[in-house]
């Protein structure tokens, strides 16, 4: 691994909807942000020679190749992004820390807990060499939920009461949506759970600095078979038509669970892909003893705070506009009021990524932290499957000892 | 009893929040709606002589009564509402039906199921000497709560998939709060579960058409010790002080839930009183197959519609200011864009009320209705007692068979 | 005049919407707020005998006359409350104030100048002997507007800046809408201007404490023609069809103009009836060097706030839910977060005038208040048919002194 | 001039504010769009050597210079970018069209009405041999302002009888704000009302293809002396403390004026930079007689819509988050529910230019389309020193004439 002249050569698997996300903060990173070291968009890696060749081009990677093993054992790669559905994240991120790269890994970190002990664990081995790894829970660098952190650390929300989380889409809503690889279990692991569930368990745990104890959940999956896809891109996708083959759906459509976090804090989640109207709905409340804060990602620019300390005739909750020089990560791009979009969350995780590399500091989420959460989804998943009843959430230490 | 001269005369037992409340809408109704009777404020009834004729002259009572025994077994009265807490409402209408007095009863219809159990089978057998009764959940007749009703009812949302109700209150957030009657089990029966919980589950069921099948539930009461009460009204009280004796809350401070509707439909559920900074938002958020409908109590003439089959560019939640004539309630009040108040919903109940009376048919929520909610609110502590696990609500009608 | 066992007899002129709103407050006003006297609802007067002895029916009037020269003159009446059209509020009130009689009067006070110079200057003589009048701007009553002119006058918001007002309606969109005594200039005076422009004129100069000093001005008529109507009710009407005859639209449909207050407030107002979807959308924000507000009178129960001195990072507009013990009006109403509607501004302006007639002072907005409206209204009309120059508001005093 | 090997040879004048803004979009656009061409970013120009050369090399330009004549003279360049202050605009302009450079220039066109003649009929001569030119109001590549045009176009607002545009922000409020360019006349031409009036006239006649016809306008100065500058970057600065020298403000704070568009359109327009809290308010709600429809800079993933034609019980404003594909621009992005920010406006601006030179066609908005906002600017600016007096817009062709 070399990083000589302050520069990170970046090699990626896969292109898809993540890999294009990716490219973008990649490309965006180092023009926006003064860091210690620079990202090169070294490499970049697909299944299909012609597909990988055209998305190198266009997504601005110098070099393309179909054979995951090459970049990872390339010398002139020194961190592996891995973008790739989570069925392959546990042995590409295994193989790629057994190199000695620094890895970033998109979410969830893998599809079973197994995978998420072994990465674990092969993560601790590395970091005593030096090298680095990341899961990519990108919406933690949304401004307005970094803020929403600091809210919480700085004590102005007093003891935390409640937590209140929901990620709606409906993107699936249509029974003739086909049966893309997102509603297949074995390569999605799950379904809305860990697609989006996983985030919202994230960002709670983030924000609050408390971790699930425990879960008691139900899960559905409300159309049980669908056609088989002819095509699918990013999100989209069709099927081929009325008389199309059909198979069943292997993952659930929406998973809805109590918690309890930390000492006393009572929480409810819900991941669902059938909220209709709801596009991208990841919306957080958190209340507590002081104060109380929401958080919509359709509005991510947007930071509502209620100060129950101010005088009771002037108590309301606050619209803070998250574009002040003083708000994280914006001093570095436009003036107030003009606000950044989704992408950017991608932006400021590779800055935090680069720089921590680059300065010899472990990035977080860290891949313990990632673990955590697998750990949760599967509390989730065996509470809904033993009739809802309360399940307490394995510890991470006492995987991490296996 | 008498209705001669198209006349409804009103004996209302309690006398503070509630009463207070319906004193309104009993002085209002006929003012605004013309019916087939007229209400007269004949009796109030309360503890203390001397506050409940003070409060006969302000609220607008032709006489005052410390007996309610006496006002509901007077000739002179027609209907008999109940505001009392719920610890004395199975007692007064039972008398009041055994008397033939129509009933109208504040929810929750009583403190426990068996109490409950009993009204209904009052109401069922004074039902066949014409004799009606009603329990008062008075969200119903918020005109926009309506107007859901009327578009689940008209297939326009489609198969429902997802119900997301929470009624948020903040009011005992302070640990100083004084250890009023509604945090007592004995008198109040429950916390926020029975207060406010109750609402949202009687609302959510009236608007879906379905009932609530089965829970898993967590209670949580935060704060278990609190200062004796030195005097209250309403909602509002006080304690003596830091040398005040205390005394222990015993009952919930917040209830969360999982719940199924219907054939299957996935529902979640929270009250509570300490969501800092919430008011009463009291929020219900529907997902169907082919659209979706939000509403917020705290801005109780709006509602928003996502029609799912619109084109794709110009879908999105539409905003409906439910003030115009054509909608439910509202022809009789101002003109479009003028907002009506918390205490219509009242209004509104009581034109109901005495229609059905006057005309000879059963209002509704019945009783059976009333006690299906309690139904649920007894599986709802049953499954947070009992670890969470799946907990089916029992039936109404074996109830109705005991 | 009489107001022994603290009674105070109101006799009012009128019974359409203005008198139907009038009689919610009459009617509860003392079952809300303990005042020093107590408003009796003696006797109503309209044209046709038959409906207005329905009306005092209805509403609950103890009496009714078609001869309002008959109520003014009565011994048995101590108030006499005019909602008339504009046309006829000058003869009336002259003969109510000549007659010893309190008078509130709907706004606007009068259709021209010189009838409002003439009720002022009545005013101030009968005055002298201890009468009182007032004009109906209910909007100052909204709690949440009583509130913006405290923080302005508490100097929360510093210099005022800017005040942008607008009131926007629909009701007339469609060209086949009936040409109703609203669309005649010698019933209304004019249209869109007077009737709700002189809404946000009073209000904004209520809250700002500011006097506008001078105009810039545009009006319109969009639709010329219309049906002459068959028949009207509130703001709702019919024409009789297609074959229907006509007549001219004689004042404005929409007005907007641009006006400086005080020292050097900037201002735009802009009156509408032809904004289609919205309905009441009186809406004012106003900038001042520490901190703004806003106000939607759609959303009446609440006010943003924007506190200018608060920390960068946590500045935002606040929305206050104006529903607290602590806000204007509200402590008599229901617990926090149960909100009020249009009809309680009307109440709070009936407390506000009875306790200040029981208690020998003057309510506000008095009849010289009203007639700066008034002469606000003719500058406006004035630079709209001058091609919008500047013109200075004549001063009130000056008015007076004639 | 060559575009051989489909390759667009960008070179920009002027690397602050805007030259960030740009240096994004032109990084971006091949990345996200499949275009005929490709932009290089070939050179970068700025005053101080140092300064330009580590801007090249933080934004990404392959080289730099002091000198815009060799930038604008260079065989290596196809396209001038001109992001530099107002004054400079012409001369630059002029000739980099007179090489035959294909020109984007930054708005307002010029700093006078003159300047932009010339400029206007310079591209006018150079488009005759196939020199591309485009004046750059960004807002205008809002997908949903350009949303709002198609509705518009589609005839689903019918006849447009409002516009009411606002551009509100704060930045100035604190008079300690030293006196920048843009508070400059010689350098920036006008205040508040070049700035950011100029972005809300072109946005409105683009929505509504309707241009403005007459102004009654007032401008204002509240704070007339600042101090001098010691530094500034983008829209922040600061001064150099409380003994620092002061000089005059020479521009406005605030323009608010009213207007007429096409042939009945009634308008009013405010900017200012005094509206504490607003940080980049750029509202616009226009109103047919069939439809409404409103728009806020802050949340430019949203456009509210308005359908007149529906059922009256169903209407309502229903807000459309605009990222479907769809939606203009949006099938290149991110899946619906993933929001842009403000800089996305000037990517989707650079692919309209690129695809517009590579197939030969003229961009829009042309240099006569920017003409005609510096008319309607200099006709406010008239009006405003003549008393308010009604002033007629001078017609663009008549200038294109001289």
């Amino acid at each position: 691994m070399s990083t000589h002249r302050s520069e990170l050569r970046v090699g990626m698997v896969g292109y898809a909807f993540m890999g294009a996300a990716h490219s973008q903060a990649w490309r965006t990173v180092n023009r926006v942000y003064d860091l210690p070291a620079r990202a090169r968009m070294a490499m970049i890696c697909g299944r299909d020679a012609g597909k990988v060749a055209d998305a190198a081009d266009r997504l601005g990677w110098e070099s393309s190749t179909t054979d995951w093993r090459a970049l990872v054992g390339s010398d002139g790669i020194d961190v592996v992004d891995i973008c790739t559905p989570g069925d392959s994240h546990a042995e590409i991120a295994l193989a790629a820390l057994a190199a000695g790269k620094h890895v970033i890994c998109e979410k969830p970190l893998a599809n079973t807990v197994e995978e998420a002990r072994a990465m674990t664990a092969a993560a601790a081995t590395a970091q005593t060499a030096g090298v680095r790894s990341m899961c990519g829970f990108n919406y933690r660098r949304v401004p307005a939920v970094t803020m929403m952190r600091q809210l919480v650390a700085d004590g102005r929300l007093g003891v935390i009461r409640h937590v209140r989380a929901v990620y709606l889409q409906d993107w699936i809503v249509d029974p003739q949506f086909p049966l893309v690889w997102r509603l297949q279990k074995d390569r999605a692991g799950s379904g809305a759970l860990g697609d989006i569930g996983a985030h919202i368990i994230d960002l709670t745990q983030f924000v609050t600095g408390q971790r699930i104890t425990g879960v008691s959940a139900v899960t559905e999956t409300f159309v049980k078979e669908r056609p088989l896809p002819a095509g699918s891109s990013g999100l989209a996708a069709r099927a081929d038509g009325d008389g199309a083959a059909t198979g069943p759906v292997t993952v659930d459509d929406a998973a809805v669970f109590v918690a309890r976090l930390g000492a006393g804090t009572l929480a409810t989640y819900e991941a669902t892909r059938f909220a209709t109207g709801r596009k991208n709905a990841l919306r957080v409340e958190i209340n507590g003893s002081l104060g109380s804060v929401v958080f919509d990602l359709e509005r991510l620019n947007e930071l509502e705070f209620h100060d129950g300390t101010r005088l009771t005739a002037e108590q309301g909750f606050t619209r803070i506009l998250v574009t002040e020089g003083e708000h994280p990560y914006m001093s570095a791009w436009w003036p107030p009021g003009h606000i950044i979009g989704y992408e950017h969350s991608f932006t400021h995780q590779m800055r935090d990524f680069v720089e921590a590399v680059a300065t010899g500091v472990d990035p977080t989420p860290s891949f313990a932290d990632a673990l955590h959460v697998q750990l949760v989804l599967d509390a989730v998943t065996r509470s809904a499957r033993d009739g809802s009843r309360w399940t307490e959430v394995e510890p991470a230490l006492a995987a991490l000892a296996v």
